[in-house]
């Protein structure tokens, strides 16, 4: 058995299977925790590609605290990519979010707007050249509980006004994830994946395996779309100590990834 | 879509891919922790099987410390296994390793005996009828460096006389894990799951799927040769905090699982 065959194979599998999905972490997992840990348990699970939230970096930061923070994410060798989950209740709302992922020099906002500011945003989009993806939340949501919801208010948008796909919102909301991936897979710009415990409105977050989100079909879904975004892992239970938990959830995907 | 039929489809995936390999974990994982920290960390990542290291009981530990700590364990949810990797330099060493396996009600002793401990070994097995699993440690291990050597020695031995094969320390040894689960099979009895940063005798552990070892391919195998005992998780990177590695590592096996 030659060793270097075993190097060769373990950079390819690296090279196919790891990379063609990117992962990364949706910064609100790390709610109640400063910038500084946020970003340390980010490199501790391995994972790149990083959305600041803005319990880290409020939306009303100044212009120097926006380019500070975005600085210290990137010296930390993480990919920022997104800001987000968003909440725009008011014209100031969506104007603020896109001056911020300038200055932050982001991609995608995620938010999670009031259906009359759609027209500001398409407008937005455009002027800025910055992607705005809907996250939609579940069955209290009564502006987007479930991407179908979402994709049918910007569908007829400016193409750069799209949906993060939140799995176990969407599943909560009697949307089976998969099926919502394929079915707007143009305007999918993110994903937010996790598990959650059962299959209703009640669903509560777990760490992916342990609940019933049929994550192999999601990730194959996600290869088969060949979806080009980041894989955010959002991960809401023990939010006062994630780490373990976010670390199994990283984990499992990895090994669905390594396996299909 | 019905949250029935999801629900079902959960318990399905629970009972076909999680429950015909059955997850535990090595307690050296937790060497540098009291037996207490130990369960907890085994119960906070969902394992279910334990099997108990010398450091935390002894092997000339009392009847009643013995008894008493695998009543914790048990108590604790845990299925208590093995005991191991118990080092055996004489015959005290061996008949004590019996004796304490009686008392814990253990079905395996995982050793690292000495090769002429071996006659003793095979007496024992068929007095206490409890097997007795040779684990191997790599390269700089001069008695049983590989299963194949280890396997050469007690092939005519009681067939309660067989193997932990340490995936870690096989490939470190040169030998491809895979190939030497389908092998040795018949006298396959533990496994202890890793990873490995190179695969050369330097290899040092990692979290599961960041290192050189073809895991999916290993799973597979052992689904191939329908083996039945425990797949153990013996974690040894960070060890002074190993909560995250080594539950990102039980996500990891979890996810191929869950995808093959």
């Amino acid at each position: 058995l030659a060793s270097n065959n075993l190097r060769a194979a373990a950079a390819e599998k690296s090279d196919s299977a790891l990379s063609t999905i990117k992962l990364g972490v949706a910064a609100y997992s790390f709610y109640q925790f400063p910038l500084d840990q946020a970003i340390a348990m980010t490199q501790r699970v391995g994972l790149k590609h990083f959305c600041v939230h803005p319990k880290h970096l409020p939306i009303t930061s100044a212009a120097e605290e926006i380019v500070k923070a975005a600085k210290t994410i990137r010296e930390a060798g993480l990919d920022l990519y997104a800001v987000g989950v968003v909440d725009m209740k008011k014209t100031e709302d969506v104007d603020r979010a896109f001056e911020y992922a300038k200055l932050a020099q982001v991609g995608i906002i995620n938010a999670m707007p009031t259906v009359d500011l759609l027209p500001r945003i398409n407008e937005k989009v455009k002027q800025y050249d910055i992607r705005l993806a809907i996250h939609n939340h579940g069955p209290e949501d009564k502006q987007f509980p479930t991407p179908d919801v979402a994709y049918r208010q910007i569908k007829n948008f400016d193409p750069r006004v799209g949906l993060c796909i939140d799995i176990g919102h969407t599943l909560r909301g009697g949307v089976e994830p998969s099926e919502a991936a394929e079915q707007f897979a143009d305007r999918l710009f993110d994903v937010h994946i996790k598990d959650i415990h059962v299959a209703t409105a009640l669903g509560r977050g777990c760490e992916a395996g342990r609940g019933v989100i049929d994550l192999p079909r999601f990730l194959r879904t996600l290869k088969k779309i060949r979806y080009s975004g980041v894989v955010a892992f959002e991960y809401e239970k023990d939010m006062h100590d994630p780490l373990a938990g976010l670390a199994e959830s990283v984990g499992y995907v990895r090994g669905i990834l390594a396996a299909i």
